[in-house]
Order: C-alpha cells, then sequence, then structure tokens
C-alpha cells in the first residue's frame, strides 16, 4: 500500500540525517497521498540506523486511525494531521530540534526576515507561536497544530513554509516530503545566520522592498532563477 | 572476569568519541554490577585509539579498591563510587568535557529548562554545584561525588540524570552504561541551545505546564512515545 | 570552446562545497578569459552533485548573451560581467551564502581589520555595500554589480578583494576562480573570528602599522612569505 | 641529516591539519635537536596536501641560517628560534590561525584560567602580548618572539605552554613538536569554551584552590593523572 510514497517518506527521513538535523530520533517526516486521504509517516522513537522503507506508517487523514504498519505512528501524527486538513496545497511535513531553529523557539522570537536567504524561502518572518493555554494541553499534539494554523491566520502559508513552536521546535512542509526536508534546511541555516546577524548588529533590519525581489526570483509568475522555462 | 560488563563499559566510552564528546582521554564511562557490588571503569589517561576492552579496570564498590585490571582506573573514580553508593537505581555514568556543557559549567549556572528537548530527558534545570571548600579540595574526586549529591536533596536524580561540576563539567547517568552516553548527548545538545536561545533572548521561560507535559509523553505510566506496549 | 577554463570554474564550484561554504545550489563561480571577452560562469539552480564541466555557461562580457551552453546562467551573471567591466584585473569571482560572512552581511556591517589573518589577505575592512534604492532594483542583479564599485571608490579592489552585499551575501574574486574561492574561504573565516573576537572585546581594534607589516608579508615587491624568488 | 626528528616534525604538522587548527598553509610546527643546535620548522607557504617530510628544513639556532634544505624556512622560523634559545626546556613549538584562539588574540584578552580543562594544561591565564611600537615591526618575527618571551617574565613558561599573540593568534610548545600540537589543540578548545562561558556568565570567575588542585593532579611530583607509575 502506497509503497512509493512510503519509499519517499524513509528517505527523506533518511535525508535529515545526513543534513545534520536530527540526532537519535529527534525529527520526522510524513508526506500525503490527497486522492486517498492517506499520511505516510516515520513511526514513534525509531532509530534512524534501522529504519526501513517498510516501518513507515499508513494514517487515516481524518480519523488518524492507524491503516496499515505494525509500529506506533509518531507521537507527533495529530500535530501533522491538523496541518494537512488546514493547509490543503502542502504535500509534506518535517519535525526537527534542529540546533538554532529550536533555540530561536526556545528564545520564543519570531526569526525577522534580514537577508537574501531567507527571503528566497520564506516570505515574512519565520513566525513563533504563542504559549499555550491548560486546557490546549490536554491534547497537546492536536493543539500544537492548532496554535500553529492560529499563528498562519495572517500569514500566507505557501509563501512561509515554517514556523517555530514556542519552547519545542521548528515545523517545515512543502509541496512533497523532500520540499519540506529542503525548507527544514533553509530553517537551520537561517536560524544560524540570524543569531550571529543580531550578535553582531541587534538593530539590523532589511528593506521590504528587497524581500519582495528575492522572494519573486523563485516564487510566482515572474520568477526567473534556475532552469524551468517560464 | 565481568566480560560483558567490560565489553558494554568499553562500547560506551568509543561511543563518547562517535558523538564529539571527547578529544584525546577527556572523559570516561563506568557501568556496575550491583549484585556483584562491583564497578567496571575506563582507565586513566588512555587513548580512545588503542584502548581494548580487556582494558577495563574492575574496582570494588564498596572500598574502591582495584579487583582486576593491569592499569590505573580513571581518576575519576571516586566521583563514580560516591554516585552509585548515593543513587541505588543508576546503572551506568558518564564524564566529559563536552563544549557546551563545559562551558555552561565554567559559568557556573543550571541549565534552565526552557525547551521541550531538555523536559524530554531532565525534568528540572540542569544543575551546577557550588564551590568546593578547601577541606573538600583534600579528597577531591570523592568531594566532587559529595557535592554533586547534595546538590540533589531536592531534585529527582532519576528523572534529571545529570549534573554540572561547577568550573569543571557535566556528569551523566542512566541505567546503564548506553543510556548515561544518551545522556550526555542531551546534555551538550541542549547546553549549545540554550547558549543560543540566551543570546537571542536573555529573558526567556517555560511554561511549567509543558514541562510536565513533555516529561511525561516519555516518562512514567503513561509515557507514550516510541515503540514501547503500556 | 573555452573548455579548459571551464574546467577550471567547474572544479572551482566544486571546492564551495569542498570548503563548506555553499548548499544547495546557494553559490557560483565564473572564470574569465579577457581576450576573447568571454566569461564561463555556473548553469542557474543545477545541484553540484549531478554538475559537469560541459554544463559550464559561456557569456558575453559586454553583452551579457549567452554564446554556448544549453543552461540558463546564474541569475548572479549581471553582477559578474559589471565587476569584470569594472575591476579589469580580476580573472575570477565567487559568490556565496556562507554562514559568518553571511551574518555580518545581514547585519549590514563592514568587517572591520582586527586581526593578521584578515590583513595577510584584505587590506582594508572587508566593505558592506548600502540599502539599493527602488530604482536599482528593477535591474537587481546588475545594480548589485554597481553598488559594488561604488563602495569600491576609495578602496583598492586588488588589495581587498571581496565585499559583502547588504542583507545578501559575500562575493569575492582574484587573478583566476581557484583565487577567488580562496579568498572565500578567507572570508569566511575572517567573518567568524571577528563575530567571536567582537562577543569577547567589542572595543578590539589593531595597530595600522600592523596591517601594512602582514599585508606586506605577502603582496608587493617586498612579500618574503612562501617560496616566490624575488 | 635529522631523519628522525624531521619525520617527527612532519607528522606534527600533519596532525594540525588532522585536528582542524589549520586550513591552507596557515600553521607551522617545529622541533628541535639541543644537542647539535639545530632547528627542523615547516617550509613557508607549502600546502599540507604535498608536503613531504624531506620537506622539512633545517635552521641553525643561533644563526637563523638554513643548514639544509631546498626550500624557504616558515616565515615565522624568527619567532621560532627566539622561544627555543629563551626557553631551554622546550623541543617543539606550534602556530596556528586556529579559530577560537584567534579571536581571543584578535580580542587583544588574556584568556582567563575559569576551568579545569584550562587548568589540567595551563597554570594560568593564557597570556595576550602588548601592542608591538614601530620600532619592533622592522624586525617583525623576532619581535615576536621577544614580545612573547617578555610576556613570560613573571609566568612560567613550562607550567603555562602557550600565550595569543595580539591581533595575529596563537604560540604554544611543549617538550617536543607532539607535546606543542597537543597544546594546541587544548588552547583551541579552551578558547571555544571561554567564549561560550563570558557569553552565558560575564562575571565568572574559578576558585585558585581548584587550579592548584587540578594542575597538580597531572603536573609534578604528587600528579596521579594517568598511567605513569609515581
Amino acid at each position: 500500500m502506497l509503497e512509493e510514497l512510503k519509499e519517499k517518506v524513509f528517505r527523506a527521513n533518511l535525508d535529515l540525517v545526513k543534513h545534520n538535523l536530527v540526532i537519535f530520533t529527534w525529527g520526522n517526516v510524513s508526506g500525503i497521498d490527497r486522492e486517498k486521504g492517506l499520511v505516510v509517516i516515520k513511526p514513534s522513537g525509531v532509530s534512524y540506523d534501522n529504519m526501513k522503507a517498510s516501518d513507515m506508517v499508513v494514517v487515516d487523514l481524518n480519523t488518524g486511525k492507524v491503516v496499515e504498519g505494525d509500529l506506533n505512528p509518531s507521537s507527533d501524527t495529530p500535530t501533522h494531521l491538523v496541518l494537512y486538513r488546514a493547509f490543503p496545497e502542502i504535500g509534506g511535513i518535517v519535525h526537527t530540534h534542529s540546533t538554532y531553529a529550536t533555540a530561536w523557539a526556545q528564545a520564543g522570537k519570531d526569526i525577522p526576515n534580514i537577508g537574501t536567504t531567507h527571503a528566497d524561502y520564506f516570505h515574512d518572518c519565520i513566525p513563533c507561536t504563542g504559549d499555550m493555554t491548560a486546557d490546549q494541553m490536554a491534547e497537546y499534539e492536536k493543539e500544537t497544530g492548532v496554535v500553529i494554523v492560529n499563528r498562519f491566520k495572517d500569514i500566507n502559508y505557501v509563501h512561509t513554509p515554517g514556523v517555530l513552536v514556542k519552547n519545542h521546535g521548528p515545523f517545515s512542509w512543502g509541496k512533497d516530503a523532500d520540499e519540506a526536508v529542503y525548507n527544514s534546511v533553509v530553517m537551520e541555516q537561517v536560524a544560524k545566520m540570524a543569531f550571529v546577524a543580531f550578535s553582531v548588529n541587534p538593530e539590523t533590519t532589511m528593506n521590504p522592498l528587497l524581500i519582495e525581489k528575492h522572494f519573486n526570483r523563485k516564487h510566482g509568475p515572474n520568477a526567473y532563477y534556475g532552469q524551468k522555462k517560464k
């Protein structure tokens, strides 16, 4: 069932290790088959060393029930499901505890858009969610998704494909699992550069026109970066 | 004698190198056989490159005397023994000079619990010990154990399996040598992220409810992370 | 056409990966044949993993038109061309988003010359350009070259072979592509050390005489570093 | 001539690369044969990739003249010679531009002794030299040695085997080339940890008694670290 997607999600999980975004079991990638309404996700607490494509767990988008797989799905599965339901254009989601992005999440701060590396992939600041209420913690993983979605009320989730969950860490997404991994690498790099930049100059800012320029070089109808023919 | 434990402790020592927690001879791992009252520990000042499982030294838990082995045990052995005696549930201990955890120890500061990465494995702050008196320095390694144990008077050592010895570096522990190594990796990662987070926002804190939530996802009767059946 | 230069530029692009200055497609190297008035440059948005020497694109120095190659040239090509036209002694140009140099660019600050590592290769501060006007952004990549050239009105581009483009990242150059790569490595290293040095001592400076001494050890008629006979 | 020492110095130079203390040609190691009054040192500006043991240059301790070798000796040779003459107990010297130690040198600050990692190998702060006068710069490399020696008027060079040359970088030494390399690794690690520690707590200090304790665990008549029999 969904062998191709399982393989893709499996490989995307291993890419997190390759890009030094996770140690031990501290991350997970999922991918969705929108037609079937099924999500493929990493099993919970399984080491990347021993994991096989067939260990990926298939979960129903709407009920959250395991449809196929002997292992428990990632404990963060309810967060992924809320995001897939709220953000119809995304096909893959990544969660890591990558060092610098997680540090910004622990700082409880949005990462301001102060560089073209950031603007090339994320239009706005990389937003940080607010505190959860005690009530929300009763359904912690589901509500993690809810606070993310709320934070994007006035932010376009396609143009800013990632978020910091306060005191926790980054989630990113994309049109598929690979793009979500790519965006998680960008977030970590952007978080590291912003840490250094604000240490050097706490008052630094970027001209909003430059953000538009760089974002539109790579996105939208007038994009001209890369090899895609217009 | 204790061949299996020697092999385990030997491999755990090498894991410190693999995880970039030690250079040269700057670290040691021990494991205990509680039934026999014997501790297996790395020899002192021996390079990881040439070390063999048979070089591990067997020491009596109560007397501290070498029971087997041609080499001197780690100079930190008296610290390990004090901890094994005071903390009956631990089976392995690790000491390193890993960069960021050691830097916090040199700063003389507890690492506040400001992130779920921390709360997943350490319930409280990672505490830093106080200064030793001149008298204590006469039996330095033993008294290092004593100041650690004193620091845990009001902290549960099972739920917070590590400490910073002021101006020195981290010790961690666990149910066996492997878990102690795991926790030493977590401490280093947590120390690095906290350094960055406080640089970005010196005032950051975490909601105590979130600490409970994350700690209990992985520990205690209602844990639901990973593949262990409840 | 220009097979040797293509090979050289191709290898210089791969050297950026080897020196950890780029991830994904975030960098480009070009080289020039001054006699023919032709520039060889990396194609836009192509991964370093699959790139071949024959993928390098040949562009006319004056018109900017592609003379040979099936792929689009780097989107930064107009910047390279402006620099080649304004700086007649350079034979190679590098652009990266290397972490620390980019962070200084995002901070919008010149990197002051506070060390001999810096002075050995860059006589002045590593200058940061100013903000672009809205008008300039209409021809963004060309104008990026213009703001760089303007910044060098009072700086000798041979003696200070690199610049930070504000909020964007570093460009460096040299007598050929290899030297431009070398200088990009130096810039990144200098940027990292300056970040740490100013964190330790925000007021630090260097005696201008020491700058002259070190720069002239390696450059000019009385250079005595290395193996070149005088 | 001195084949064994050449091999040893050659390997020590390569160890700098292995320990990530140098890139390109930015470092040098020398060793001395005290009986013959000859110093073996790395050639100037030669890449570590191509260097052979037979490329090492033999220099007369007193005259500074090349006694054997086709290549120019390191441009820092006069510094090494001053140190060998002033510090009779040392057998090897290392100079690098390692990142964190160089950053402290650029900051123009002594590295205070705030940790046992430091105290295990360096009894005092790692001192930073003062500014050179214009006159001294006329014989720059020789005078670099002079300012180092002056800085050690009240510091025991055997117990504190390294120094930061202001705005330049670290020199370290030891009983032979290998120990000098070892100490250069320690300096870099100590410099990195001190950078982080002072960022976390700018006021941190260490009890001087703890310095004595740790230093004497490894040095002097009552040392008990490692496998050397007392």
